[in-house]
């Protein structure tokens, strides 16, 4: 007991600050893959400040593990954060839970489930999409053959990707392009299993009470 | 109550003024996109008729917004309609919404709601797919190396679109046509799960029926 | 009540004939479309044939109406049997209607729902399927830049379009041909839908199955 | 209920050297394909090796049924099983079956329901994955005109096809690599429907917990 609600402070002082570094994690690789022109100086201060936030996330996840006191389980029942410390472009993701968190605390009215379901998903897709699109991009654009030329192509590409669509008008060609394009749709798929599964619960709740309606309907007398 | 019960009667005086107003803004971008032949007189008086109609939109919106008197929060708990007033092509949407008032009120028989489900679905798509396919027709058809050259390619790639399946024989490769064409795909992907979610609680709920009788059915004397 | 018994008397007399006929018609169609090398004569057999078989359609449609005896309202809640009436081809997707009815009247140990949804989809897939590549392949392996041009072509592009996955190897280019692609489009949309929502009731009901054996799980004296 | 005993005795002590056996076969066959310039005699043991696991298969299979007792009906229920008989690449997706089986008899903890079915989905999909990849692969590299050339083309171009995305910048063209294709397009339409429908289902339970939660909220002195 006392452990978890040691993890549980921990998470609470942390989460909003790792939030932002996550952000200025992303913000950096942006910069780093967007604007290759910039003086050697700036890209190694870039370079520098990716490792420390990646340094940050990496004792945020050793902390965690140490006071869970569970071992080797918790690389598996925490495994969204294993994949994040090994990919650190991932982690604005966690920032839906940290936002989850935040509001749970302020005891906002929170939204109903449905609409809470479908604005953590965009924005999962959102930022996932954006730091995919940044890192196909930065795969793709000086490949031999490549249709994937500007960041513009590659947004455009990880939208359709995204959708399910799937145009093929561009694509990737590289190994490593198409190993992210693999995540990428991976994310699609779940994007889409959560918009027709939230949009089928709420049909179902709303049928319920329908059919609740329709039995109390006429009280009589 | 009472500014809620001002605002039902607004909504109830406007409806369907403005459902035929949002069907003649689509109808007269139609004939602007479709018909650039036409007398430079004719295609002012369409323009003003655009701007009329959309002035209309802003009006019912302010309106809507006074009569609420919930202040910011109006632009949030509304956002369909903030985003409508942005883009009044995607006005003749809040028709299904119309639609549905005007055949409460009088009390038709109301089809069951995964029927009303699919209607509602297939309507949006087919105005928002219209509307969607002028506008990207609009942006590509003179763009160099386009594949949407016809309206017809156009409606043709928005079909494809909206049903997740995305050829990709025709694309668009504006910068414009591609933002269209993303909002296209959330389209899509709401369609999808419309389609899908009804399916799944109409199967549910003959799932729980049929379980009732089979419960039920041989009651024994 | 004795309209609707006679109607059923009707249906239960004609369902078989009439689900023969409509693979008579399917089939002489494909003969129709695929060896375009007969004699005249046998050319012209196949379409009288066709004629008639469509004529006993006509008249099945005509004398339900009549039976039901709901005027105009019959057209709009037998939709279906309304499109099928002009297009032919889609006739055979009744069979799986006849097939449950003939099921349960011989009193069957009928396939669980889920079961039923995903054979029934199926069969209408493949149906539906077959009708589309035929007819897809009759407007455009002439067409000029056709990419569809063998039979096989047109069966590939049908699977891809019903499953949603759409590679645009090879796409219709004619307006006919897209028209009838945009109807697959819609069967494949369904078709997912019936393929998602009974995997979804299916994991629902097993889940509230578990939930009870958790609740009631350990008894205990 | 002996034959029952009996068959689940002979399927709960083969099914663990099966699920071996036919990783086994996966693994030959793997090297039968990709490394083509192996020497005679080494191509001639591991086509015996295949032949061999496939007579287990095929053992195995006439074992169970002649253990049922139930004639044909056995291959109808178990259709899955006669299907792996012929197409014995399709046998390591059993595994999660036998899986399941010895987790179950181990008392572990087990996963919940929606866990379960999404990691049992993704199994059989890298697993089925791997095969057609390596079936489409086999079939399409040294067809004329075709454009999956490499191993990694056909990995890449069966992800896409499993998520339902669909590129279409290498697809098959020969007919067997169709037909495989066609195959693998049904997996990722049941892959979809997993997903979706394990979301779905998730809200849902999530849904019904919170209204109980509301309800039961404020219990009030």
């Amino acid at each position: 007991m006392d452990a978890d609600s040691r993890a549980r402070r921990w998470e609470s002082r942390t989460g909003l600050p790792l939030a932002v570094a996550s952000l200025v994690y992303l913000a950096s690789y942006a910069v780093h893959v967007l604007a290759p022109g910039l003086p050697a100086p700036v890209r190694l201060a870039l370079r520098a400040l990716q490792l420390l936030v990646w340094l940050l996330f990496a004792i945020d996840y050793g902390v965690r593990w140490r006071l869970s006191g569970t071992g080797l389980r918790f690389v598996r029942r925490h495994w969204l954060d294993t994949v994040v410390v090994l990919l650190p472009l991932m982690r604005p993701v966690r920032m839906v839970k940290t936002y989850e968190t935040v509001e749970r605390r302020h005891g906002r009215p929170r939204l109903p489930l449905h609409a809470r379901v479908i604005v953590y998903a965009g924005l999962s897709a959102l930022l996932l999409g954006f730091a995919g699109a940044l890192a196909v991009y930065r795969q793709e654009h000086g490949a031999p053959h490549a249709t994937i030329r500007t960041f513009g192509d590659s947004v455009w590409w990880t939208c359709s990707t995204l959708a399910t669509v799937g145009y093929g008008d561009v694509a990737p060609v590289t190994p490593w392009g198409r190993t992210i394009a693999v995540g990428l749709m991976a994310c699609g798929l779940a994007l889409l299993g959560a918009v027709t599964g939230s949009f089928s619960s709420l049909l179902l709740q709303r049928f319920s009470r329908e059919g609740d309606e329709d039995r109390e309907g006429p009280p009589g007398p």
